[in-house]
């Protein structure tokens, strides 16, 4: 296996493994459903090798799709730093002070609860404004020190009595989570819009941005609105939503009641729809700063309270997501932007003509190369099951010429060696 | 803040954040020693804002120090990819009859141990032997599908009842974890030496390899040595090794008496010196997959037992040890391969001058700059406690000159701006 280092600057990246043989991967063989698996998600990804059922809502990620969940996090990242975030670490441990300083020790219903040593109570955090919160009080003081915005993309937990949904409900699940914090509501309200606008962009980097609703949900009790950002999921939807096919935005069931036009423009003809949440966005507003007693020395020398906002959005969730609306009898189709590998290359010759090609495209492109001793029948069918966004076949049928087939496409094209390098780098060109 | 893309190939890769103003940066301004802070490696990440006390073994990483464990954590991940390891994602949380399966339930003293719904026994796994040998189970059958290597790096914990070592012994640290699958206890053997080179390699981009013994410990029940990389750190080792200066081996305080002379050449002449473990490397043969009934069809056709060995080491553990045995009285002295930034700009002009530096320099290289309102003796001695590994002044009686200086050197240079850009690019080049 090669490993290929850049020198870029003063970085020395290597960028994932950028060229894989089948023969070799872990998770290709896994091909037994747990017989207790619901959920087409999980069914899918465990068929084609992405993950491993341990037990309810608790999965191992294989090679492949921990290669995907790295594509979603990078695209997150990505969008987080644009908006001045910066990447922060905080634990999975919490001791059970810290949660009862919120209240939120007996009121949050599927925490985990453990006893370390010294019998002192712990949680595992299912959300972190109990952490981060007496994190940025020893960071602020002053006027001056705000804005801060900070995010993590992590393991949380949720102790969840049915987790049947595959990577959609997991008791243990990733999540990234961004935490603001500002002078006073005005400020937040500002921030709370430019984190609209990134996550408008993740999700249409994601390719579901046409898909996503901005749906208006209960603010609880300190804010007349949040905002769930709500895939349409027509047959595994566990969520109703009343979408707006003007504005991408809809209102939450709960809320339909008091708000049956959309909430943007008015239109009163709202289409009832089933969906998933993959995200959402929160004006905590003085809820956690009050309870930590989290305030800063104003402009005009008068101690105020700290207005926070919470963003979330969930990885592992969006990759379950992704899997149950694009895909078909066969199998997953992957957006390009996440897919484990640019290309997937398979070689039907008797005579391993494939290498060469392998070897040329795996110097621009990441390939896994089907290199196998499997009928070619085996080999396809495996392809449209793991769903990687481009297939390329050589086959002696074919001679010099390949065939190239987009996942998401019925038709296929047969090329020669300079259109299908034109074709690729045209299609990767984005 | 400005976030660059770099269109390489097919993958868009923001790197991190390149460059940083510390006025901006989350965690400069965290001064305060919490006072059961005995170790100097907690100390310091923490006076120098990198990372932040929850409780005991328990810790928030700031952006700081989330960029020194996620370089760490790329020399490992580059080394290990080096040598056929596949990166998976293993889970935190696992049922009890895993761990009853090997029987280490009951025997493995600092297991976390808690309630899931149902009433159902979990653990939050210190170690992943009982998640992977399963796993591995169900992809291998045969002789054909061997040797596979599989690794993590994640989080892990135990529930130590004394955790006041700092990064060095967390209930909540991250590790990476290889384990190797083979036919035979050959195979396994001749993998066992390729890790070894690849550790040599990581601990010596870490800049500790020559402080880093292998050291002869025992095999436990199934095999007669284990390999701990230890790293001499004379004022705070937790153990005590014999160490032979020929061969950067050693013998672990356990074995001493029935092995007085270096294993490797025969040198009596061994050293007591106190050290800190970093890695350890082990045969574990049979010992799982005989739990889990784990075999394999050989070529002969018989079922076989599959060899496995398993190769921690430990990124939080070495990202503490760094800081105690490299630091002085001023602060941490980071290793270039893992400083979180390439360059420590400090403004020391009165009209700002050196923001169009800032400008250029983070064109080619990570830079933290200084743009602070502080007095030159503030910004010089925070430069030296966040400790990276060189400093750049700009400053009016400098003029267009500019002294650099070596975090871990006493001199610096005044040098024109020529003479600068030729000093980082042979500095950096390598």
């Amino acid at each position: 296996m090669l490993v290929k280092y850049y020198y870029l600057n003063t970085f020395f990246v290597q960028y994932n493994i950028k060229k894989m043989k089948q023969s070799q991967l872990v998770g290709r063989s896994i091909k037994e459903i747990p017989k207790d698996e619901e959920s087409l998600n999980a069914q899918l990804l465990i068929r084609a090798g992405f993950i491993d059922k341990v037990t309810a809502g608790v999965y191992n990620y294989l090679p492949l799709g921990l290669k995907v969940l790295n594509n979603i996090n990078q695209i997150i990242r990505e969008e987080m730093n644009a908006i001045g975030g910066q990447e922060i670490l905080l634990p999975v441990l919490a001791p059970a002070s810290l949660w009862q300083t919120t209240g939120r020790w007996d009121s949050f219903d599927v925490l985990f609860k453990l006893k370390g040593s010294g019998n002192k109570d712990f949680t595992l955090n299912p959300t972190h404004e109990e952490l981060v919160t007496p994190l940025i009080k020893k960071v602020v003081f002053s006027y001056k020190d705000l804005p801060v915005y900070v995010y993590q993309i992590q393991t949380k937990f949720r102790n969840e009595a049915r987790a049947k949904s595959g990577l959609l409900r997991g008791r243990e699940f990733l999540m990234k989570d961004l935490y603001s914090f500002h002078i006073d509501e005005e400020d937040l309200d500002k921030y709370y819009e430019e984190v609209k606008v990134a996550y408008r962009k993740i999700l249409s980097r994601l390719e579901i941005g046409h898909l996503t609703y901005e749906t208006y949900a209960s603010g609880g009790a300190f804010s007349k609105y949040s905002h769930e950002y709500q895939t349409v999921s027509p047959h595994t939807g566990e969520d109703t939503i009343y979408t707006c096919k003007k504005c991408l935005v809809a209102v939450n069931k709960e809320l339909i009641v008091e708000q049956p036009d959309c909430p943007k423009c008015g239109n009163k003809e709202l289409t009832e729809e089933k969906s998933t949440e993959v995200g959402n966005i929160f004006k905590l507003k003085t809820r956690f700063s009050d309870s930590f007693q989290f305030t800063y020395t104003a402009r005009d020398g008068k101690e105020k309270p700290v207005f926070m906002g919470c963003y979330g959005i969930g990885p592992s969730r969006i990759m379950g997501t992704l899997v149950e609306i694009f895909s078909d009898k066969n199998g997953i189709i992957w957006p390009k932007s996440v897919s484990p590998y640019d290309i997937h290359l398979l070689d039907l010759t008797t005579n391993k003509q494939g290498e060469k090609v392998y070897q040329k495209l795996s110097k621009s492109w990441s390939v896994l190369f089907d290199d196998r001793s499997e009928s070619a029948g085996k080999k396809l069918k495996d392809s449209d099951l793991i769903g990687i966004s481009l297939r390329l076949i050589v086959s002696n049928k074919l001679g010099n010429k390949f065939e190239i087939k987009l996942r998401k496409d019925e038709k296929s094209q047969i090329v020669n060696q300079d259109k299908l390098m034109n074709f690729l780098t045209k299609y990767f060109k984005k």
